[in-house]
């Protein structure tokens, strides 16, 4: 028998609902960290008040029985891309927003669920960005290395979460926003199958795109929050094979990433080799398409919702969100749909890759975090833009909605977090959950281990 | 107590069933209109031998008891853009075709059913038009004045089912394709709701709009055959209010036809009105955006499944399909997708102009079958194209999905027949049949009918 891992919300909520914990001391420790790191710059809007009137109501209904659900009392961070009722979903944009009316269902269900909503994060503009740079209200920086990018567009979220701000977060990711920050935050991300969460009350970038997904400190967490955000009434992790299989793309995947990353997935696979796993080489096919189908699709998307906008309040953007948008207006139809039918011929190429295998295994970024400002990045030889490079290898699995996972994978040589995906069948984000706490386990402890302080 | 009805089906089908009709006169029957009737240039393949063969085997399977359901036994003609194994599917054009492997599901419904194909049905070609004159193998004939188009672009299949050449057809509808013929030619045709029969094998135009559905000489053998293409094991046509309520949507819709229309539609109303039902009058909200948001879509989807064909055989296409195929190269994602999302609008307009009502009540054509070779056609003062104004009045029900069915009103001071309109809930076809079947009865017999010879 071991005591309770304060590491995970479920063990956090245990002590909370038997009075060993109590909301208002989670919520004022969030509320310190977020005061101690003001250049992190995490939230656009601290619900400081509220959420220290919601711990005290949480605790007096806890002590009276009325415990809500395994989130009760819990602090949470929402990204700024989704409703929260009164307050304004700002995108982190400068262009003007109105107050929420109501909670997006999502964020109803975590509050059914007991959450505190602490505060809404910094993102990336409108969610059309990697680095979480271009903000109206400043850039998030990465609490690990203050000159660097939290990663984006859910920066914010992630940035929290590494700081010990929030206990679990709420991002979006509709080319990897959910798992670059993780990734470069040293923190779990999940992207879940397309359309597992709702997302009515979230502001769209790319509707063939985009998802809601939780961040968290861990895998455990992470399906936890998931079951919450779903409407499911428990959280479902069915046990994985004792002998994973996992298959590594190696092509257009783990060919173009910096050597730190080569190392850590190394490491990882001979960690998960050693632990008596299968681990092959596969191959997605078609995967040159990907970029192109990405644009193709994403770019007009978001240019045809932003339309109106940019009518009215054009010089309100970031001159880069506001480029990019604009140039979805050139796309063409015939080219929209081309990119539509492609990503059904993607889609199957994933699936083949994962033909009897447990989950792909691959880098979330081909590099750490980088310098806040940096246009481009050398990896493996080639001078690529920032931008790009983020997207590669997370951007496939919006576009075939399959779900995606991203855990730290232990430091680099700069002591930051290298950042691993996981990639598991269509609808099936609980067995992808499972192989990711197997994968956890063999990186974060036990013997074998291979991971560690990425702080 | 009647004896049989032998212009329905059901009635035929028990006949055969009991072994007073054999299939083998039945279809040759028909062998012998086709033949007789060549101009009208009906179908692009007869399949003469395969029926008379399928007909001798369906009458040695009844007489052993073997009766294998609804259609057994019955002649049944197939648009020529749906797959019937052994047969080129040629879509009406010159453009290479290849010969089906496979029957698509809905024709393996119509012979698990025991239906006989006699012949795939000349059509405008690749469906892609509406006045079936442009076509690889000759225009349809109207079969009541061979001076004038049968409408399309399932022009085939009405002008068979007309000329007595199968007793009922199948055919497609993107923006009218199966309601146009069947006004031009006297008959029946129901567009059913959004994705009620399934379109694989299924040569797409706008797989946005693209419906498949039946063409038959009365409302009860729509039923018959949509229940089957369907795979329900019924006809689901629940009793309608003994007091129907009907909306006329005036504005855009019943303001702009021909006197002969407005005639038709006058003596229907008030027959209705007269047998106690109540016709309102409504409208139906954002209707002008009808033909925008129709082409805007519909050009681009067509552009993008025909640009591999076009880049290698453009020659072998009719010079205005091609045009209208090239012209939808030009269409912008973005105003692919803003129409997208005001269709969503238009959708809501026909559920609010239906609200109260048990079916919208309009003209299928505001005119009468055109002649062949004109380019425009004078409506209510107005000089229009004849593709825009056949397409005017049933486009719409494409966009948003709601099922719609087309029936004989009656005739013009030509003598030929001008085709009603009933638009139903989504997803309540029966409902619509029910009532069809109602207005049928109003018109076609009983006291106080108005309709009548339209032959």
């Amino acid at each position: 028998m071991t005591g309770p891992d304060l590491r995970r919300i479920g063990d956090i909520a245990a002590l909370v609902r038997a009075g060993g914990v109590s909301p208002v001391d989670l919520v004022q420790g969030c509320l310190d960290q977020i005061e101690s790191r003001p250049r992190v710059n995490a939230f656009i809007i601290v619900l400081g008040d509220r959420a220290m009137d919601e711990a005290a109501t949480a605790e007096h209904e806890i002590r009276a029985g009325r415990w809500r659900g395994p989130l009760h009392g819990i602090p949470v961070a929402v990204k700024d891309l989704i409703d929260v009722a009164g307050t304004r979903t700002t995108s982190g944009s400068a262009v003007p927003s109105t107050e929420a009316a109501e909670d997006a269902p999502l964020v109803r269900r975590l509050r059914n669920a007991g959450a505190i909503v602490i505060g809404k994060t910094n993102l990336h503009e409108f969610a059309f960005g990697t680095t979480s740079e271009e903000s109206a209200f400043g850039p998030v920086r990465n609490p690990l290395d203050e000159t660097r990018s939290a990663g984006g567009s859910s920066g914010g979220s992630a940035a929290a979460l590494a700081a010990g701000m929030c206990f679990a977060a709420v991002g979006t990711d509709t080319g990897g926003s959910i798992r670059i920050p993780s990734a470069a935050c040293g923190t779990v991300g999940l992207k879940p199958t397309y359309a597992e969460i709702p997302m009515a009350g979230v502001v769209p970038l790319s509707t063939s795109f985009d998802h809601a997904g939780p961040m968290t400190r861990g895998v455990a967490d992470a399906a936890l929050l998931l079951a919450v955000m779903k409407g499911a009434s428990h959280a479902a992790m069915p046990q994985p094979p004792r002998r994973l299989v996992l298959g590594v793309p190696g092509p257009l995947f783990c060919d173009r990433v910096e050597d730190d990353v080569a190392a850590m997935l190394a490491r990882v696979r001979g960690a998960l080799e050693d632990a008596g796993h299968a681990v092959l080489d596969v191959e997605i096919e078609n995967a040159r398409w990907t970029a192109d189908v990405y644009l193709h699709v994403m770019l007009p998307e978001a240019s045809a919702w932003h339309a109106p906008l940019l009518e009215r309040h054009a010089s309100s953007y970031s001159p880069g969100v506001r480029l990019r948008l604009e140039m979805g207006r050139y796309v063409l139809a015939e080219d929209y749909l081309r990119a539509q039918a492609l990503r059904r011929a993607l889609g199957a190429g994933v699936d083949r890759a994962l033909d009897g295998c447990d989950a792909l295994l691959l880098p979330a970024l081909p590099m750490g975090a980088p310098p806040l400002g940096a246009a481009t990045v050398e990896i493996a030889g080639r001078t690529e833009p920032v931008r790009g490079a983020m997207l590669r290898l997370t951007q496939l699995f919006n576009m075939t909605g399959h779900p995606s996972i991203a855990l730290p994978g232990g430091a680099g040589r700069d002591g930051l977090p290298r950042g691993l995906q996981l990639v598991g069948r269509r609808r099936a984000t609980g067995r992808l959950l499972a192989v990711a706490a197997a994968v956890e386990r063999q990186i974060s402890g036990g013997p074998g281990s291979v991971g560690g302080g990425t702080g």
